[in-house]
C-alpha cells in the first residue's frame, strides 16, 4: 500500500475513441455537434470533432478511482483548465504530481495535467483534491 | 440570442440513472465499486452508490454546450466542489450566474451549483469559463 508523500508522480497513458465520445454525448445530453459531426466540426476553428472536456477530464476520476489511491477514494474537488481541444484516436498522457498532504484530514492536493504524447503540448491542466484514510496520512 | 450580461441566471433540473452511471463507468473506465456495487456502497459512509463527481458536473458541459451558450462555445475552465454525495433517481437542480465579463476576450465566469431539489442542500459548487464570440461580448 503506497501511502502519499509530498513529489510522488503518477502517469498513465489514454485515449478515447468517437464511440466512446458518441456514448458520453448520449448519457450526459451534452450532443453540441462540435464532439459529434465532423462535417460541422471542419467549419470550426478545430477542424475535428473534440471531445468533451468534462469527459477528457475523466480520466483522472478514472486514476484516482481505480489505480491510486483507489477504493476507498473521496474526491473533494477538481479544478480544470482546458487549455488546447482534444481529439478522438490520439495518444495522451495524464501527469500528476502530490503537491500538499493535509494529514489530520487525510487529504491531498494533487496537480494534474495532460499531455499529447506525439506534440508534447499540454492540453489540460488542474488540481485534484482527493482523501483516503489508509493512503493519504 | 441572449447576450451575456453579469447577474443572468440560468436553472436546469435533472436526475441521473443507474444505468447512465454504469455507462459512464464502462467509457470513462472509473470502475470505482463505490459507483456501481449497492452491497459495497451499503458498508461506507455513503450508505448507497453515489454518481461519479465528474460525471454529475457533466450537467454544466451539458447546459452551457446545448442550451446557453449552446453551438459555438469554447470551454476554458471548470472548477468543482464535490461537497455531498449525489444519487442516482434523485432530482437535482443546477444553478448558474454571470458573475464576470471580460467583452474584449467574449469571456465569462459563471458561478455554478448543484442543489438537492428535495433538501434544498448543496452538493456542488464550481465556476465555469465560457467563451462566445456573439453570445457573450
Amino acid at each position: 500500500m503506497k501511502i502519499a508523500a509530498i513529489g510522488d508522480t503518477f502517469s498513465h497513458t489514454f485515449k478515447f475513441t468517437q464511440e466512446q465520445v458518441n456514448v458520453f454525448a448520449q448519457i450526459s445530453g451534452d450532443t453540441n455537434p462540435i464532439h459529434l459531426d465532423a462535417e460541422y466540426a471542419a467549419q470550426t476553428q478545430f477542424k475535428k470533432p473534440i471531445i468533451h472536456g468534462i469527459f477528457s477530464a475523466s480520466i483522472f476520476s478514472k486514476y484516482f478511482g481505480t489505480v491510486w489511491p483507489g477504493e476507498g477514494a473521496i474526491y473533494l474537488g477538481q479544478t480544470i483548465q482546458f487549455l488546447r481541444p482534444m481529439y478522438v484516436e490520439t495518444e495522451y498522457e495524464m501527469l500528476a504530481e502530490i503537491k500538499e498532504i493535509e494529514s489530520a484530514r487525510n487529504k491531498a492536493v494533487i496537480a494534474c495535467k495532460i499531455v499529447d504524447k506525439t506534440t508534447g503540448k499540454t492540453t489540460m491542466t488542474g488540481e485534484a483534491t482527493m482523501m483516503h484514510k489508509e493512503k493519504i496520512k
